[in-house]
């Protein structure tokens, strides 16, 4: 979610949730990280999010923020534990970048090298994130004023990856979330005249009308669309979307 | 805490989350990393401890750990919002270290040269941890085999930072907790035969011969004893104890 102003998202992750084991096969754990300024909370777990105690505190406590990244698992590289748990998190330039990461990767990525961040757990996703973040750090020592060649930078280096398999992905670092596309990937904005909208996998509608004031704009980006009754837009293969404050603010084609 | 098996830390939380806020000063935000085999459980709320959902969730849904660092926060460098709330994290070698910090350090640390880790916030604190973590990365570009000179050279990071104001430290790594004393540091080691304990800052007593067995052993370090009926011993000043497991594997003195 990337919104313009502080929002909170239980709606959204009602429906998600049930991904997690219930309306989904993806039970092996999930997290979800609330950028708050630049400072981030963090809640991972490796049950299926459908029966958590935490994912249930995360749903009935309105956190509110405006860039969230939640990632439900579903494993096939790495076993089920809290280390192979997403969104995995580093630190560049003085902020915690996060990233979640839909796919499987060559065994050969394992062989690319690390230099400045080195996987905790034993996942080809975290292993991926650190060589992203090793290519970052490498082209820009410091961070750079633009966001342009930032996002270009990002989008080749998703596409090595897309290369050698299957690389959807969701990163951010406070105020942009990169959303990349390897084989789907759907978005929709929310703002006025606000509608309906009703969850696809659990029996909730919510009516935003009554949820927001006028100016609220919040985008939400997701594998598969979570409500009936909307538009969702899909993002194209191997495109990588940048979105700032709930608004598309650029797009790198394949 | 560190524990030779997993074990929850309700009692003890129970204690220490009435001291931010309620029986103490420390209401600028609060936070509690549980490490589960190499990964990381954390919770962080700028908000009191006392009053906070997420501490509440934390008491009452007990979460099993070897490893446990908590720190609740009075502020004096850097405002009260979440990135400048501790315990504050950061990967080297693969492992997630985290680290709080209760003190104040001379304003001309800001001056003390950074390459590698950055904060994130503005907090005298986090400035010193990514000090601390550049100087283990460039002394150790691997994990060092052995515990010993990790211990003795942190220790020579510590004492220079004493040298400047107030360091009092815990630091972690998923096995080793290191604990360095610049003016306050007490802990307890329980284990067989256990008896009972009765919290200073709330009316909560527990007969750890009820919640254990035989061959449990936990040890718990704060600042202040957190319990009457109970023998705590002192860290001296100007020492770093490391505990593995429960156990005091080693003692580097001023």
């Amino acid at each position: 979610m990337s919104a313009n102003v502080p929002t909170d998202i239980c709606f959204s992750f009602s429906g998600l949730m049930q991904r997690g084991g219930g309306t989904g096969p993806h039970r092996d754990g999930w997290g979800i990280c609330f950028y708050e300024g630049k400072g981030l909370r963090s809640f991972h777990d490796p049950d299926p999010s459908v029966s958590s105690a935490i994912a249930e505190f995360v749903k009935s406590h309105p956190i509110k923020s405006t860039l969230v990244i939640s990632h439900i698992r579903q494993a096939n590289v790495g076993g089920v534990n809290l280390e192979n748990t997403h969104p995995f998190s580093r630190e560049l330039w003085g902020y915690i970048w996060t990233y979640a990461h839909n796919g499987q990767l060559d065994k050969s990525l394992f062989d690319w090298p690390l230099q400045h961040y080195f996987p905790v757990g034993s996942t080809d996703s975290e292993y991926a994130f650190c060589w992203l973040m090793d290519q970052l750090r490498n082209k820009f020592p410091t961070k750079p004023q633009d966001q342009q060649p930032l996002s270009e930078f990002i989008h080749q280096c998703c596409e090595k990856l897309r290369a050698i398999g299957v690389f959807n992905m969701l990163l951010a670092e406070s105020e942009l979330l990169l959303a990349f596309n390897s084989t789907k990937l759907s978005w929709i904005t929310r703002q006025a005249p606000f509608g309906e909208a009703r969850l696809k996998d659990c029996d909730i509608s919510v009516n935003f009308f009554n949820e927001t004031s006028i100016t609220d704009k919040v985008t939400v980006i997701a594998t598969e669309p979570l409500t009936h009754d909307e538009q969702w837009q899909k993002i194209a293969v191997g495109e990588l979307a940048t979105f700032k404050l709930a608004e598309l603010v650029n797009q790198q084609f394949a």
